[in-house]
């Protein structure tokens, strides 16, 4: 099943093969581009039982380790996922191609054409936890924009990682492709996740995925750049002109929609007047089974409310749990927020254009609302057809990652003599 | 001299002053902050000579500490330089306003509205050495861009950047904005340095600029994202066709114009029969005062060669001098270019398109150019109006930074009522 494994006996000699086949990788044609990951796809399906054994060897030792059931959920690969794992690669494969959209163009006074111009990182790297689906992912989001990947995922996936890792490779080397352009250094345990943060000048981007511990240690161990996806603290701020129907219908979407995920919404702010939504608002996520941490104002106004604590602020629920919080007025919410965000995506409800202007331009977030759910700050939603991640920083890329944010840009000059006067 | 004074006893406590004073900042209209750098020049002009004065000692305490002319002349202010800082703060007052730029559009089919803006970093931070000038040039472009600054610069000019900090917060104050967005954490020696690096949270993007060593340790050191600005062991591939008019003028003038700058070409490639160029090639350059180093092959070719070492590949001598090197093929060109290039400027003389446009997709430096002088490589040459430096990374910013670079981007959405399905 490992025809094309690498013959690399280290992380940094793995990392350095994944450079020089991101050479080949970074100028193949748009249609090679999409074969590569087809091929990809293909070679999923059809190793899909050894694929499925790798990965019962890992949920065996799970759950001898004493591994949740939720963690043994996002571990699990049968058929059907791994059908639908070739299946998301397809359809990454159906994107247009990032790479080679002129940014800029100007031609210098001495007739110089410059032209700034999309191209891949390089190598992109992933530190991420033990979710197969994300080794196939960010492979395939990567090799689609033009880069190599090198990968590190969670130890408790390691055999389904290197079966997944074996059979992309595979897929790529039956197209032709230089299959060094996907490494794993997962067997070289935290030494390979160490060389990977340090690999300078060979990995070009880091894009850690995971929880917010995972990602602060990322980020402060590597020298390598990281782009920072982050942990979501999110707010709604109930105006005192909020109609109570998109009050009620946002609040509740953006909560129990999907709560285990980053957009979903954490704290309620509920300004001076707006305290009439409250009863009605807390009935309606009472009703959808949310629990309600409140403040003594708050608890005031509706029934089971439980008492909430300065920690209920910092908290990403990621569970039908929301706190809400009175408020004397939007400074007062807009400083609540500067507080406690994690500036991922606030968004205002209210009928008052000039406090809704006033909220999208002050607040300091990757994306800011005004009278929509939370839930829309998403790649497939934005239209972006996949999602490498959502940035809550601010260098490079800001909220959802498309393919877009796995290039950088060159600046190519065309002359014919020019010297500078 | 000093009323605006910060009242600031640690160097974090400086750094959140500036990322309050940010809120106001980034949020200041086009007019307002043209008024900042206005008030900023003017104070300049009234205070040369208070600026002058601590600008001497730092000067006598240069010399008392064996500075040499070079690093003295590069501390160096008087009246002259001090009308030219001015000056440079009125050019970057004039520039458009880099913040508010709407960069994508579109309506998601819920028909909320989205909308991604230019926005400020926040607070910019920035390392760099013994050099007054830099102190004025990166504040300016800072606020120009609604950013507040952090500014940490080389002990040998501490004086000099006290008195000009305090001058450019006197002449905020004066216009009615806030000069906490003037930071420096000079005073707090190593400590502040190590502050600033690690101001994760506060201080949103770093920009060391110096010397290679400087920006090694800010890049290891930082926990900040740094935006890197290398150094340049620039190349130029002199291809077999390539014309000589074109080969001498242009490496003679990327050599000799001005060699102490990161665009300034380093070494020379000679591909195969583009040997007939070496005679008049280095004649021209030895007639500018340039001592060629040369490989064995070279030195059969031209008198005067100072024999080349592998250590010359990798100089950036930022001198009047130059490596030369004999190459079989364009693909050996190549590889010693992945080899020892810093990626900044490479540049292909040739009068064969194939070639030109091989070169242009293969080499992987931030500008890559086919007959033309690589000291176009320059904010102001591309049309910029300022520089902020020349990033030699791939995220977020490569090749010359302009004010553009110093924003970030934030999503707006603006629904009504609009959830999730």
């Amino acid at each position: 099943m490992i025809p094309t494994a690498t013959t690399a006996t280290s992380a940094r000699e793995r990392m350095l093969l994944a450079k020089d086949a991101a050479r080949q990788i970074g100028l193949l044609s748009d249609e090679r581009k999409r074969d590569a990951l087809l091929g990809i796809a293909g070679a999923l399906e059809t190793a899909a039982a050894a694929i499925v054994s790798a990965n019962d060897e890992d949920l065996r030792r799970g759950r001898a380790n004493g591994l949740s059931d939720g963690l043994l959920d996002r571990l699990r690969l049968d058929d059907v996922r791994v059908a639908a794992l070739a299946a998301a690669v397809r359809d990454v494969a159906a994107l247009p191609d990032p790479v080679g959209r002129v940014l800029d163009e100007r031609v210098l006074p001495s007739g110089v054409r410059l032209q700034k111009v999309s191209v891949p990182f390089g190598v992109v790297g992933s530190i991420y936890e033990a979710r197969p689906n994300v080794t196939v992912d960010i492979a395939a989001l990567a090799l689609r924009s033009g880069n190599a990947v090198v990968l590190r995922g969670g130890t408790a996936a390691e055999r389904s990682n290197a079966a997944l890792v074996a059979v992309m490779r595979d897929g790529l080397a039956a197209q032709g492709i230089d299959p060094e352009a996907i490494q794993t250094v997962d067997d070289f345990g935290r030494e390979g996740a160490h060389e990977l943060m340090n690999a300078r000048g060979i990995v070009d981007v880091l894009v850690p995925r995971g929880s917010a511990q995972l990602i602060e240690t990322v980020v402060t161990e590597s020298s390598v750049p990281v782009i920072e996806t982050g942990a979501g603290v999110v707010h709604i701020v109930l105006d005192e002109s909020a109609p109570l129907e998109w009050a009620r219908d946002i609040v509740v979407n953006a909560k129990v929609q999907r709560p285990s995920v980053c957009n979903a919404v954490e704290t309620v702010l509920v300004v001076g007047e707006a305290s009439r939504l409250v009863g009605p608002v807390v009935e309606a996520l009472q009703d959808a089974g949310v629990t309600v941490h409140g403040d003594a104002a708050v608890a005031a106004l509706a029934p089971g409310i439980v008492p909430a604590t300065e920690a209920d602020w910092e908290t990403e629920y990621m569970s039908l749990d929301l706190a809400m919080h009175a408020v004397a007025d939007l400074d007062e919410a807009l400083e609540h927020i500067r507080r406690y965000s994690t500036h991922h995506t606030e968004s205002i409800i209210t009928a008052d254009d000039a406090n809704a202007e006033r909220f999208l331009a002050e607040v300091d977030s990757a994306v800011v609302m005004a009278n929509a759910s939370t839930r829309f700050t998403d790649g497939g939603e934005f239209g972006f057809g996949a999602e490498v991640g959502i940035s809550t920083q601010k260098l490079h890329a800001r909220g959802p990652m498309g393919l877009a944010e796995l290039t950088s840009t060159k600046w190519l000059a065309r002359g014919s003599g020019q010297v500078r006067a």
